[in-house]
């Protein structure tokens, strides 16, 4: 059996949202960060032009969401319910947990149940009992001047969380030069720098220590040391061409 | 003395913004995450009745926001300068980051040294010789399916990312040299490694752009800068004084 991807088993669920344009772009962020699933509960506008202009290509996530009147209805088979709440609410009794921290749980509960992401509307957040139906509660980070994100930035941040739980997307393969390369480069590089009188052939090192400093974290590649070689040796060539008999 | 805050050396610089509401919702998810300075490069509008919509009491860093013409002259007192690209874009020789893995970096430059992060226009992001001007490239991980994230879902998620590092612990409190003190370098370079005829004169872009990448990566200080300098000068010299008269 193929391992479900724990993406296709995540909903956001919106509730009471007050603006289209709201859900416009929280249907991008969710189709940025692989979530599919949006339900809607009691939205006073969804599908207007606002909606449409923020959601660009993702508006079949608004086309295709479904709408409840309300959270129970929306959340009844889902197995795992995870409320978001700002930090100005947070409640004594119910642990709040940070995006980082619930996300490998989302993602392995996703394998196998359905997760429900629920989010407030713009101005009040989720109520009370809205909360006293979630299994967890996230909060996300921010500064206490201004703790409340935008609706669609919340659903983002809780998405990306999840999404970079996913194996790495990124590649690192990139080739660094071996030490023996950028010796022979620190060789040449030397040698010329000496021979037209910018290292004092008594003293070179001094110099050489800072270049080599600066260098050894300029994570140089293969063809980064060819360059270098290559421009050392044409000063090299240059000044040998013109060098003065009597030097 | 008070370590500084990491954040108020941070500053969102904005290229060529199509649209004000872009704008004031990049400076409503900054100030929810703690940062202050935004810079406005040749923005196509700024200060509309969408940016204040959007911007909700952040209206301010959009009022004390400083506008540019080029970008050039937005980093020049900048320290790192760090370009955001989409994944669509990479470039094979370039590294890129995730922004996880660029924040804990960012937090450390930020004690001492003024950090940039630039973002491009909406649809087209940075052009090659933007990016070319940036010592770090970052990615925001995202479904291949839909890897283009709206302008201020991703300074959101930069943001958030350097926000939530957590206390550092290694020291970064070496002066790097500013944008424009590598610039200058950048010049003198391209100059004498085009009349040495290490660079074509027709096309210096294609390795310039190699050399700027991997002294990009060397966290170059004021002194390591004066070195290259005053190599090149000695270069110069040499090939002034020694070059035939039929050159």
């Amino acid at each position: 059996m193929e391992p479900t991807n724990p993406l296709s088993n995540i909903s956001v669920v919106l509730v009471e949202t007050q603006r289209g344009g709201n859900i416009g772009a929280a249907a991008r962020a969710m189709n940025n960060m692989g979530l599919q699933h949006l339900k809607l509960v009691s939205p006073r506008e969804w599908m207007n032009e606002e909606c449409q202009m923020l959601a660009g290509k993702a508006i079949d996530l608004v086309t295709s969401a479904k709408i409840y009147s309300t959270l129970d209805e929306a959340v009844e088979e889902e197995n795992i319910v995870i409320g978001t709440t700002s930090a100005r609410k947070r409640k004594g009794s119910q642990k709040i947990h940070t995006p980082r921290e619930m996300a490998p749980r989302l993602c392995e509960y996703g394998k196998a149940q359905r997760v429900a992401l629920v989010f407030g509307p713009e101005r009040s957040g989720l109520t009370d009992a809205h909360l006293a139906k979630c299994q967890y509660l996230v909060s996300i980070p921010a500064s206490p001047d201004s703790p409340v994100l935008n609706l669609a930035q919340a659903v983002l941040v809780l998405a990306y969380e999840i999404f970079t739980v996913q194996p790495p997307v990124s590649d690192f393969s990139f080739q660094l030069a071996s030490d023996g390369e950028r010796e022979q480069m620190f060789a040449d590089m030397q040698r010329v720098l000496v021979d037209i009188g910018f290292l004092n052939s008594q003293n070179p090192d001094h110099i050489m220590r800072s270049i080599r400093r600066f260098l050894g974290r300029a994570d140089l590649t293969p063809r980064d040391v060819r360059i270098l070689r290559g421009m050392m040796s044409q000063v090299e060539w240059f000044v040998g061409g013109h060098r003065s008999p009597d030097r």
